[in-house]
């Protein structure tokens, strides 16, 4: 299997570039049965693309979705679903200079080195984060089916941005506010000044990070397989390659490190003839599986690194260092883009060991 | 591909059971012509296996490798390695409690939902630590292999147990004294105090978790696959299979979600004829590829979940709340015994990746 | 991985129906630096496109090939390439008939039950020779790299329609005949004849089968992967995915199992200082891996299931026995269009093997 | 996914080599709660075994399978099942020969050039027959699973040696009377004149070929996944993986080439509210899925390669040609062996294909 392609049953490979024709993603492995049309993709689509407001990049691209095989009579048929936006506003001039001057931070050197100089630079080419729109294609079609046969849903939201950050937050509350605001944050106070300090990183010519929070309700106990394909392990795969993540946690995470056996373990009650667990430290996930608790993921992201301000780096071309000022259309923080990309990668994620444990079938009946 | 079956072309089937006859893995993919016998896995072994001091399981075993197959005339064939250790020392009589009353923290309860009740739960059965030796197996060939080929190093060690941490310990210290204490910390005041608290918890009938770093030198830059296998994608995915491991991070990780582009960015320049970044916030890893820094990974392990200390959970026969006192011999703190999977586990996604990447060709020759 | 997609390393993943908007398919893997467009595509498609004689469908389609991604500078860049020809001439009507009354010999009845009457049939759906054409665009370029890279010729070419069939032909000869009748026997006396046999079949409403060799020159020693991966698993796994094919066999095949070991067994001699066979009854295949040989394969093609001729079977609808004509336009013999697709998938298998084998790298350099 | 694995949910690994300490298998993903034990497996590996008659190689093996993994209580737990028999009277001198003398119609040739020398050439390595007992003893647990949960059976028995065959043989005949000779072949008569074939060649130093006829009933209507993972291609994939298979056909095979569309389909009707066709021409499978009809296969193998017969070859230590007599202990004809592996390999792969249909749960509850 190659490095676009992710999933066992549910099986999503991405193609495209930032600046070439479009930008894609092939579905194969959905069960027969789902109704589903672009209706059902757009509004995530929607979410995720750029321009959309004064804290993200300017580049205008209308991210209309065609699905291109796969429906038939507005239900799926288990054949693979190719879907793509086409690229409109791509423009690839500034993208000249970093054949010689790597930007820091960013994948340039080692994909010059790896590639021999045949990757395409531009806008990033295949390391942009416009790719993430390929992961929200199949995402949504995933989001659908876990909600139309499980009852599953998954909701992303903004908890940090740089040094702000918000307190814990209900999963109804969150469901209904998360996209209120530009920074994707269910607390419109901290939301406020989440958006101001981005705004202020912008003015400076620099960058912020910050951190998502994904909570998916209705799992059934017993997704997730051992060893290597655990739920975190999947999960954990799958969220990685979005650009710029480069910490993960699920439960209580980093901050569980610190606390002793008997405050972290979740004890087990029964409530209205379910097994649950009095608290949640383990994130919903005991041995690898689900167990019915709500599944918990922290998903750090890094500062943005094209950033305009100046950069004493490498110029390879002459081996001496320039001052590099980044240029280009960019985010100054990628993180309010992130929630719609987060369900939609988790939803695949969670689609495809629902099919393996054996909980959704390959055809859709009566539902 | 199946859950207990890691990578592309260095493969690692796990199999066996804590309490069945034995442990071991099947290693698929290893180039022909790398020198290799017992006595390169036995030391790995040794680190983790049980019963070595006072802080670990007091269960003892003997843990002596046999290799099955795929070695001839004292080099690897290209042909599937089958490795193994024998059980020797499992006493399955406390775990019948289990089928009744699952132990919060651990995969009984959902094991016990997702195969019906067929788990063999004797040892926690397939989620048990003891699986890690078939990591650790497969990891000290990939080990190896990289020293071979590529001169890599990879190193882990403590860095955290409970609310006692180090400091940034250099690459020489670490390499030097990692496995000069019972904790596996390279700097021994740190230890000695780890090693109490250990102790302490123990007494009380309660556990720690902690936070093992792990670190490789050596890398080549260009491995790492877009988009979905990008280097932290399937590291990340290896070393959530080990037991407790609830948090990932790279490089400057979740610290590095505070910091502005600006800070963040690692700046390029040339050293002695080698292109480097004068800081490694990005943990050795740009856009999912390795840029040929060390390799810097933080790994989270949450409070291992069988604890003396009474806990009040369901009893699944009655349905009523009981107080449980998890019997058997158990971890008061796996940290100590996670470096050498760690290492091991690492070794074998470094491993996939070179030869996926071009960098060890299928037969080794003049080396 | 999904039966949508085929290759471990060269990974073509077909997509599209017969009468949907297109038919393509993606191909990951290839390595970077391979100069590409779609004049390198678009011979093989039109060899193979429909309505282009008296003796294959009047269904008219363009089918050219439009590339969407993985081309930069016109050269790949080991990111998928995504390639589509879009439908046409689909014409749906004549297929209500089959939802209640499958047409013998057809997918039809199994498909219905296996998708729960989700599948499309218009055309035959997933099902549909055209498809083909999704082997055909990937095959192209695996055809071209193999050229490239190792000087790898496939060529294919009818040996038998019905019961006319043609004599041994020297590599040569094919190469230069195969194409230049319609029915792609490069005898040209006996293409005469099949022709006629065809012809007369069409008119009383009835198809013939046939079988087509094909040998590949140039291959390198060591292709073929130990056990289940040996080159005749990975050929007749991919051959077998073109419709109507019900028989597969290398060098002396079946004819081979009547000889004793003394007559068949290919005796090793050295000429010009390379090791060759005295004769080649191994069809190139030693154990599972290819020994410097011509590649020899046969594959049967049974006749064409959709014949005018009245068919007395079963609707479904009245569970009574009708008498059934096959509406629709469709080949009397699908033999003559079969080359080049089989010269595709062979490419393709023999391209994955290559690259597998550690004879062409990630990266072309210097060719 | 390497060479040495086969299957997507039902998969086997197969590990040892003919002369080092054992040859086994490691299946994942048998659904947990199949009982199982040795007795499952041996029968199917005793009629496997050599040394059984006066017309197979004279090794002599007690081939006794020992499970390693995956059984709790005599329940299959869905962990991998490790098994394996141990080689005990193997002679290796005789193989130092073929270091220089590569045997004509061997892998030995190839097999030096691809691994560099490293391979295990002893009694042929991971090339010979013996190997095959990796797929018989993961094939039985197979054929258990099949035919507890759906009733399926499968057979398969000899129908030609060298010139020698047997007419068309019903199920019920084939079923009960294939293992009453030492040649397999259901007709008592045939089997005779067989026997004394293969006698008269052993007697010449000269081996035979012939075919084996592989019949399955009970087959739902639906296993097999479009389009590269059809029926026919799975099967095919797997049976090339068994040593001197050359050629492969389903239902009417070759034959049907030269038949008519209109001869070769096969009509439906009802019978006791069941879908049949009248005929089989279509060997159980249409648009690579199954039809419920008996899946019917016809396999080719070549006559056997080491023969003690004298041959004229290359000495590739002195680049000249001599006289080589085979040394070692041979099958004078595998065809004989080859029942209970056939019957192995196609239970893995309907069983993996069954599983992926929906047809077989990841749990068996209530059989």
């Amino acid at each position: 299997m190659g490095g676009n392609t992710l999933g066992d049953r549910f099986i999503v490979t991405s193609f495209g570039e930032s600046h070439g024709r479009c930008v894609g993603s092939i579905l194969d492995g959905c069960p027969a049965g789902l109704p589903l049309n672009e209706s059902d993709i757009q509004p995530d689509l929607d979410l995720r693309k750029p321009g959309q407001s004064s804290i993200t990049t300017q580049r205008k691209e209308e991210d209309k979705v065609e699905i291109l095989s796969g429906i038939f009579n507005g239900y799926t048929t288990n054949a693979p679903i190719c879907m793509l936006i086409w690229n409109k506003d791509s423009d690839s001039r500034p993208y000249d200079k970093i054949k010689t001057i790597p930007r820091p931070g960013h994948s340039d050197y080692p994909a010059m080195v790896k590639y021999g100089g045949y990757a395409d630079y531009r806008g990033s080419g295949r390391f942009s984060g416009r790719l993430t729109a390929s992961y929200v294609m199949a995402g949504a079609i995933g989001k659908k089916l876990l909600k139309y046969v499980l009852g599953i849903e998954t909701i992303a939201y903004t908890i940090q941005i740089g040094e702000i950050s918000c307190g814990k937050i209900s999963f109804e509350k969150a469901k209904e506010n998360r996209y209120n605001n530009e920074v994707r944050c269910p607390d419109p106070d901290i939301a406020e000044k989440m958006k101001e300090s981005i705004m202020d990183v912008r003015k400076s010519g620099n960058s912020l990070g910050g951190i998502v929070e994904c909570v998916s309700i209705g799992l059934p106990v017993g997704l997730g397989e051992p060893v290597f394909s655990s739920l975190e392990s999947d999960l954990s795969k799958a969220l990685f390659s979005i650009p710029a993540v480069k910490a993960i946690e699920f439960g209580s995470g980093f901050e569980g490190t610190k606390k002793t056996g008997y405050e972290n373990n979740d004890l087990f009650i029964k409530e209205e003839g379910k097994v649950i667990t009095l608290t949640n430290n383990s994130g919903g996930i005991l041995g690898g599986i689900s167990n019915g608790m709500p599944l918990t993921i922290r998903i750090g992201f890094k500062p943005a690194a094209s950033i305009a301000k100046i950069q004493r780096t490498l110029d390879f071309s002459s081996d001496s260092l320039i001052d590099l000022q980044v240029p280009g259309r960019h985010d100054p923080c990628v993180v309010p883009r992130a929630p719609p990309i987060i369900e939609g990668i988790v939803s695949i994620v969670l689609s495809d060991h629902a099919i393996k444990a054996g909980f959704i079938p390959n055809v859709l009946r009566g539902y």
